[in-house]
């Protein structure tokens, strides 16, 4: 892994994440053309590296979180910088995971003979070169490096302005485990100047960075959209649903809507409406109002619902497509299913939307009809997540509907080729 | 099908393919919610249709053919357009086809019950509402619509300037074999004025529009891939190319050699550069200079294929990356696989590549090291096409790494959602 990039001016940034970039392509053709063996070999060595070098880690986040108290950074921001042993030991454990999974690269599936004599199949293999832009936890350095490593791929890592002096220590043990193990040091390089140029600068290599992946809020998320002229796989929102249908088991219905909000605020599988069918409004609303309002969340509701629970604030239109990632609830009373469906059809972000039922036909509707990367029935919409799904690992959750859609594993960083194998057939038409 | 749009300024053109995006988009809710077998219905209706008014087709095809050549369009453009009973029938073949093709729309694979007790799995889903850009012949107009609609979308086409009148007529009769089946007209809409404003106005449809797929010369793909704020599905270029390793059989090599660049010259997978080991090259090259000059192609060869022939024209650098559509062929003699696999990596448009060899471990190392869509072994690259690779039909060739690469048939007009069942289990972190 190298860190390059430490000063100089704009044209000089731009030429310097050129080489990066025209490195970084090198390197992956190196990647796939490694002995069978490197690519695990490098990620125990990365894990090696990191126990041998904890100490270097916890230093470096030192001077990071003292940069970040003295430039008045909140103390839970600075507290999810913290590198402590603890940390380390998640992330080695994490890198031995991402070890373990199958490894899918140069699979060949579906080959067939077709009549002309011709064999062909797809090969599963890597997207090449990946740009991974992200903001504070220093984690991500090596949780992004080792899921790209682990699928082939060579990338370019840009991390948070708040942790630079942790994410050069991570990037140096990343170097020292890759050392001899037949993959090239610029498989994984780290841009590592704060300079906001550089990302603007990635951004526009196309031809020899394949992906780029943001990692962030949504202002970072939408800047890298406006900016890219690479495909991005992106999260972009989380306007997650619960529907309550007519048929629901009362106890399961209030277990589920309520985990769904309250067992996280800030992540982007937590619902922020709650619909209900009218039918079964005036017997389940006034309960889970007070599950609700018991763990501290703020209510939102409808003209309907607020006629049965009044302590509710008046839910706006802005409401049904707001995310707030927060103690904050709309709900919606609907006629029927289907106007739940048209209800999140229209509103949802088409991340994660559930419907609690007893009835096949309406679960059967639902997961037909639900425009969404995650259609789920009777479970907590906080599921959505990888590792949940055995995936093994993600980068993240998708909001694409191409290529990669919801929780992204090791598949989505890769692509398909069609492999060919003939006896020297040739084509008359 | 509804065809719009025929008169109006600019802001009327923008308003009016806004309206065409917001119908689509309902009506692609409604093609997912469509009783089964609708989608059959249709496409059989829609081949019918076509069958009882060949007449019209035929005699609406005309107007097109004389104001082309009243407008000195070439006499080979204009003979693309025409519209026969022959071409009719082709293009009633063509919908029967797409018909009995399998359909994996609502498909779940990998259904797995996880240690939290919920099942995951993945469903194949419409992308939704895909607009489609093409440039002359009229028969894309029904071929587009069907694959659309056979995989579960909603489209929206946009045809070329030289045959509004035939595509009208066309859409007539998709109008009319939707008509009773539950699938909405709005399903499969024309834009049917010729102001190129519209498809600026198409290519800003993000969030009603889920993918654009143009189809025509290098010009239009740029000018979408430059405008499209929705994801593209493209085919850029063909700079394919065989290389004739040292262990090729020797006949082989020649024929392969010679019909992946002379069975058809216009198309993307016809080769651009011939790459030969220098073991073979003073006995394979007079061989394939006669049987490409007999042909009447053009040679352009490096220095040492000069030396062996040296009748052939100079090549240049720029020849390395020329895509000629043509009889024209580039030639390089190179030291071995490993140079013909980076001369490839360097130049290709990772469209198609072909080595000829005896080899398994040069096969091997081709297969894995070529980082194109189609990798061969002892085939023509005249057979990188749905219907050769058993995809039943395609709707084009993708030189996207990202969603689908290479042939794109009706998988490529699809996502997959992961759908998840529970009892009512709830997360606890």
């Amino acid at each position: 892994m190298n860190a390059g990039l430490s000063s100089g001016g704009q044209a000089n940034i731009e030429l310097e994440v050129r080489s990066i970039a025209e490195r970084a392509r090198a390197a992956a053709h190196a990647v796939v053309a490694a002995p069978a063996g490197a690519r695990s070999l490098a990620l125990k060595g990365i894990a090696r590296a990191m126990r041998v070098n904890a100490q270097k880690l916890i230093d470096a986040n030192r001077i990071d979180l003292e940069r970040a108290t003295a430039a008045g950074l909140d103390q839970p921001l600075v507290d999810r910088l913290k590198i402590d042993q603890r940390a380390i030991d998640r992330m080695i454990e994490g890198v031995l995971q991402v070890d373990t999974l199958p490894d899918s690269v140069g699979e060949i599936s579906d080959l067939r003979t077709l009549p002309s004599g011709i064999q062909v199949g797809r090969m599963r293999v890597p997207l090449g070169v990946i740009g991974i832009i992200y903001e504070s936890r220093p984690n991500v350095t090596v949780d992004a490096a080792v899921l790209c490593l682990k699928s082939g791929n060579a990338c370019i890592l840009r991390g948070g302005s708040e942790c630079p002096e942790s994410n050069r220590a991570i990037a140096a043990c990343i170097s020292e485990g890759l050392e001899g193990t037949g993959i090239p040091l610029d498989a994984v390089q780290l841009i590592a100047t704060t300079d906001r140029a550089a990302v603007g600068a990635l951004l526009k290599q196309d031809g020899l960075v394949d992906v780029i992946i943001p990692r962030g809020g949504k202002s970072l998320i939408e800047r890298v959209m406006r900016e890219s002229t690479i495909p991005v796989i992106k999260h972009l929102d989380g306007v997650c649903h619960v529907f309550i249908d007519d048929s629901a088991d009362a106890d399961m219905a209030v277990n589920v809507a309520v985990n769904s909000k309250t067992e996280k605020y800030a992540v982007c599988n937590a619902i922020e409406t709650l619909l209900i069918h009218r039918a079964r409004a005036a017997e389940l609303l006034p309960r889970l109002a007070a599950e609700y309002t018991a763990a501290g969340v703020e209510l939102r509701g409808c003209e309907s619902s607020r006629t049965i629970v009044p302590t509710m604030n008046v839910a706006t239109e802005e409401d049904w497509s707001a995310e707030y990632l927060g103690p904050i609830l709309a709900v919606r009373v609907v006629e029927d299913v289907s106007a739940a469906i048209n209800h999140i059809n229209r509103y949802s972000s088409q991340h994660t939307d559930c419907i609690v039922t007893s009835d096949l036909s309406a679960s059967r509707r639902f997961v037909n009809e639900v425009d969404s990367a995650s259609v789920m029935v009777n479970v907590s919409t906080q599921f959505a997540d990888g590792f949940e799904y055995g995936l093994g690992a993600e980068i993240g959750i998708s909001t694409n509907k191409l290529h990669a859609r919801g929780p992204v594993g090791l598949e989505g960083l890769t692509t398909q080729k069609f492999v060919v194998y003939g006896q020297g057939e040739v084509r008359k038409r």
